[in-house]
């Protein structure tokens, strides 16, 4: 058993150190002229800025949920200290891991924006390298740190202390609930300072003011590339990461529960795979000499897949499972594949901008911007349909086929997650990229770099819209099955034998529960809305204070919008994450257990719901804004692209706000349920 | 017993006999000039058209739908063909019901309407009988006829032919069937039409010509006339109709299974009392000397309820129910109304054009037309937590007064749910009186009354809000309730002793429930605005052709308008509402009984807050607007406005056609399960 832990820690230690490694391959490159390093550097010091005020308000918050923590744990144990403070550790570590992983990527990101763009300037194949190793640095090392992070605490209270595989997975779970609510935190707040700056730049600057997109004349544009990188990288790798950690916990506490101690080992064991395969699919993504991007990307990913697929085989046939209960370790895993893979391509089918859905709505900008609006919500809502039933034939093929093997069938959801989460560090990687590209092409355009280089950075963005489908096919269906687990877990945990959807308080709970999801992207949205009213006033202020700033003889005050976002994001954050974390615990304690069982799978299967809607009509009203500036319907400047850029603005922090922060929302309640339903109840 | 189904049948009698008598009264008033009939007849012809095209595509549907009913019974019952007769006979009794009864509130609206503008230049003390009457012969008409129909089924399944009640209940769930089916579509093809006509109207005439609303220039403004008539008027009244008729079959059905033949008795008692509380109710509902019509309409609102509160309390005390079990009959109804008024008053506040959330909505306009309808879109999501804290709040309260008092808690929920709809003969009275004020000042302003005997409309259509609030709380509540007793009654039917949520099958179906009202929605939104498009062509089609039409020498073309809502509508419509029957008979089918069991408590969770949410934030826009007008932010024609504008276009399809056919579709696939179950099931 315990080589198998060797492996997983050497895997994550040399995931962290090709990190490190990519890293200073980044910064050896050259990051331009002048011009260039100035923008880059105000992006980094808008950046570090922000993320150190966040950082500071969520310390002082992870202390007091620690010291909640710890406090409850203790007289849990009636006053033995052990565990309270195992569990405030676990909790801090959790959160110290999320918050260093996310700071590395961003910095990261941050170097690599000015580096590709620079490269552009020579072409594809030199400007490639350097995007996607900026978005390894950050798969690699937020993956392998989770996973150090997981393995070390397991391997300490399991195998050094002695303890058995229940509380060993506790103790985990405790390290997962402190990486999720930072995660929550950082989704958030990310997206609230993304959209933020996004959308007042884009309404006093290209609305009012007519002057084009990343234009440094307007005084956002640096927040804005900022929020790129705190809202697109650093978020979107905490929200994967935390899924990730949650899948392993989940089926770790379900196979506590089973009384098999391989059951708990494997999904360390499958997430090491997972990890060698991503090292070996990062390093064999690279650019061809006709220099296709797409194709380098796809052969990375499909390799890391095929790869996996073959050590997920070969680890869980030689597991030591008696007879062929393999099988349902490993079928279950295959089937939640070939669903990830379905629900990312047909959810890409809605999003394309070469589809008809996107074409509908650009067609119905031609009507005005209700038109427009209302289109793209409805095929945004008609597009939850295939990855739903994508979810519900991978939940009903992973229960039957471990139950078949003998198998208990939560655990097969769970390891069927765990599986579409293993190699989520080449997902990071290669998702990452798509900012990194995005940002390069930003700072070019601010530097008058020409338009070859700012095509380059576009094509290079374009690159791997398959790849990028099926992974995100993968991260909604791990996000469902990882959720569906916790909710087992949970259900398990506090003992309901039979959890009756005919008792009146699993039906309120289920009721309450259902509501949070759109109630938390509700206050996520007006926090935007009034966060960007502040500073519209500001944007608009300059504009009319500042002598020569619209003739572009005089320089705008950058810092000022970076800090008013930066406040304003903070500030909003707290008291609707809070929320998240309030109502399951006053639930539990005002209805009960059962209650809470069916607030969970409310919130599980609203969340899930208005995640996609949310995530997909705001992708249809992105691409049919692109699709009309691409010269259709009277192209940039008609009465079609005004309606359209009013569709993608509502659609900016649905897609990068509201509906990115609530997997990681549910999640959250899931562990929340699952921390504090053992003390609420014991207390009572 | 039979003392009791007399005493309904009366009440049923005399409630279409006084509608039959103000029908009269309201014929005999003077309907104006000239113009003001010609107008009216166009209404007239056009909402009659409608009428006549809908029904003959229904009746295709409904007999289609008897036959598939009565031919799956005949089987079922091993080729007997008596009971697949009597539930084709009890499925198109339904139907007609609801078609005749939608019909004589559309003509009694229509001629109210022209009746109203012209009276209104006499005053509001003359103009306000006529409205409201116009609108107490829908409400008495549809809830006589109603209760008419049930209990006259129920009398010669039960007394005549001597079934049990069983049996009887059971035909009385196919007249509901056939009500509900029929609702869906009324509203479904009436939202549709309104909205159509009612964009286009806009889109076309405001936006783009600038000329005012109801303006007789516009070719869209009969066709806006009819729609304001089929839609708000005949379509409301068949909504509330068919949660009533369910009401009522949910707790017969509850009562049957229970094996108390006055739990079977008692709904329709209670109903009957309602009417009679109604009529009293109408009856009172005089304007005094002073004019307010909000007093009166107030007056008569609480006058029933008291009213009603107090034969119920007589009633269920002498119902025969030995000890104090008749307390578990008063007190969830009494809970249940309390709930109601705080979710009306709650919900009043996120919509009322004086409150917060509507004011930041305005205010959010001045931003542009994104933020508008961010800001409406959140709050229309944060406004369905008071209404949901109040559903759930009834639910328990319901369950456990029952409970405590030795009532079964299903038939408790069912009970309360019946009581919160009897007095809806006076329900529909005060709402149909809304749009009749609306359309009379539609009249007077096409036919040039003046400002004076507009203001007077106006008044009209301004009072009774609190009233109105509250009967909206109840109708929600009411919904909420009687779905969550249809599907306890299903649950029982299919014999499912417990329904384990930790089931495969049942999460499965929760997810593909909880998705078919947003889908349902955005098909629906989807069809308005591809028939708005087609509408929009052939307005503008006529503003080009047409020479003079601009400069109001030549008149439009209404009837082409007219025509291409209606056929639109009626081709739109019948796919998407087809879906609500098949996708439960295909989950049944394919999933099991358990499978449909989650399907329906995800589909009443999801409906309840897409119903909520979609109403709420239309409302809010519509005033938003309103706010604007009324001289704030520059008023009419600001850029503020031209934002408002926007959101309210996407409201309106949000409030007028999906928010209102979710209610009816929740109802219509609770009914399918109950009907098709047995025989899916049976047959398997």
């Amino acid at each position: 058993m315990l080589i198998w832990l060797y492996i997983t820690f050497i895997m994550g230690l040399v995931s962290v150190g090709l990190a490190g490694y990519l890293y200073r391959y980044i910064k050896r490159q050259d990051a331009g002229n002048e011009r260039m390093r100035e923008i880059a550097n105000a992006i980094k010091e808008g950046a570090k800025a922000y993320l150190r005020r966040q950082n500071i308000t969520l310390a002082i918050f992870a202390i007091i949920m620690a010291v909640i923590i710890g406090t409850l744990y203790t007289i849990y144990h009636h006053g033995d200290t052990f565990f309270g403070a195992s569990m405030m550790l676990a909790y801090i570590l959790g959160s110290i891991c999320t918050t260093v992983a996310a700071y590395i990527g961003m910095i990261a990101a941050v170097e690599a924006n000015v580096r590709t763009a620079n490269a552009a300037r020579e072409g594809l194949r030199k400007a490639f390298p350097i995007a996607f190793y900026g978005g390894a640095v950050m798969g690699l090392s937020i993956i392998g740190l989770s996973l150090l992070g997981v393995s070390a605490l397991f391997c300490l209270y399991r195998f050094v202390l002695g303890f058995g595989d229940e509380v060993a997975s506790t103790i985990v779970l405790g390290f997962s609930f402190g990486a999720s609510a930072l995660a929550l935190f950082a989704k958030a707040g990310g997206g609230i300072y993304t959209k933020t700056a996004d959308i007042s730049a884009d309404l006093v600057g290209k609305v009012e003011l007519g002057i084009p997109e990343d234009d440094p004349r307007n005084p956002a544009v640096i927040a804005d590339n900022v929020g790129d990188n705190v809202g697109d990288v650093a978020g979107m790798g905490a929200d994967l990461t935390d899924s990730y950690i949650a899948s392993l916990v989940a089926a770790m506490l379900l196979g506590a529960e089973c009384g098999e101690s391989i059951l708990v080992m494997l999904p360390l064991i499958a997430a090491a795979m997972g990890l060698f395969a991503s090292l070996l699919g990062v390093a064999i993504t690279k650019i061809s000499i006709k220099g296709n991007p797409g194709a380098a990307l796809n052969r990375g990913s499909f390799g890391t897949w095929i790869i996996f697929a073959i050590l997920l085989l070969i680890v869980s046939f030689f597991s030591g499972l008696e007879g062929n209960r393999w099988l349902g370790i490993y079928l279950p895993t295959v089937a939640g594949l070939a669903a990830g893979v379905v629900i990312g391509l047909t959810t890409d089918y809605f999003t394309s901008i070469d589809r008809m859905p996107a074409k509908k709505v650009a067609e119905a900008s031609t009507t005005g911007a209700a038109i427009n609006i209302l289109t793209g919500f409805s095929y945004g809502i008609i597009s939850i349909v295939p990855p739903v039933i994508g979810i519900c034939a991978a939940t009903l093929a992973a229960w039957y086929l471990s139950t078949l093997f003998g198998v208990n069938p939560f655990y097969g959801i769970a390891i069927a997650a765990v599986g579409m989460l293993a190699t989520v560090g080449m997902t990071i990687s290669a998702d990452a990229y798509g900012p990194i590209s995005d940002n390069a092409k930003g700072i070019a355009e601010q530097s008058w770099l020409g338009e070859d280089v700012i095509e380059v950075a576009d094509r290079l963005d374009a690159a791997g819209n398959t790849t990028k489908a099926i992974t995100k096919g993968f991260a909604i269906g791990a996000a469902a099955l990882t959720v569906l687990a916790l909710f087992a877990a949970y259900v398990h945990l506090v003992n309901i034998e039979i959890l009756d959807l005919m008792k009146p308080e699993v039906v309120v709970g289920i009721f309450i529960g259902g509501v949070m999801p759109p109630l938390l992207s509700a206050l996520l949205i007006l926090s935007v809305g009034r966060n960007a009213e502040r500073m519209i006033n500001e944007i608009r202020r300059q504009f009319r204070e500042i002598p020569g700033l619209m003739e572009g003889r005089a320089k705008p005050d950058y810092a000022k919008c970076v800090d008013i976002a930066t406040k304003g994001a903070i500030r909003e954050l707290i008291p609707i994450c809070s929320l998240a974390i309030i109502a399951p615990v006053l639930t539990l304690r005002i209805l009960g257990r059962e209650a809470l069982a069916g607030f969970l799978a409310g919130s599980i299967v609203t969340g899930i719901i208005f995640a996609l809607f949310m995530a997909n009509s705001g992708g249809l009203w992105d691409n049919a804004k692109k699709y009309i500036e691409s010269g259709v319907y009277g192209g940039k400047g008609s009465e079609a692209h005004k309606a359209a850029v009013t569709g993608d603005t509502v659609g900016d922090p649905f897609k990068d706000t509201a509906g990115p922060s609530l997997n990681t929302m549910i999640t959250v309640m899931s562990l929340v349920a699952e921390v504090f339903a053992p003390i609420v109840i014991g207390l009572i």
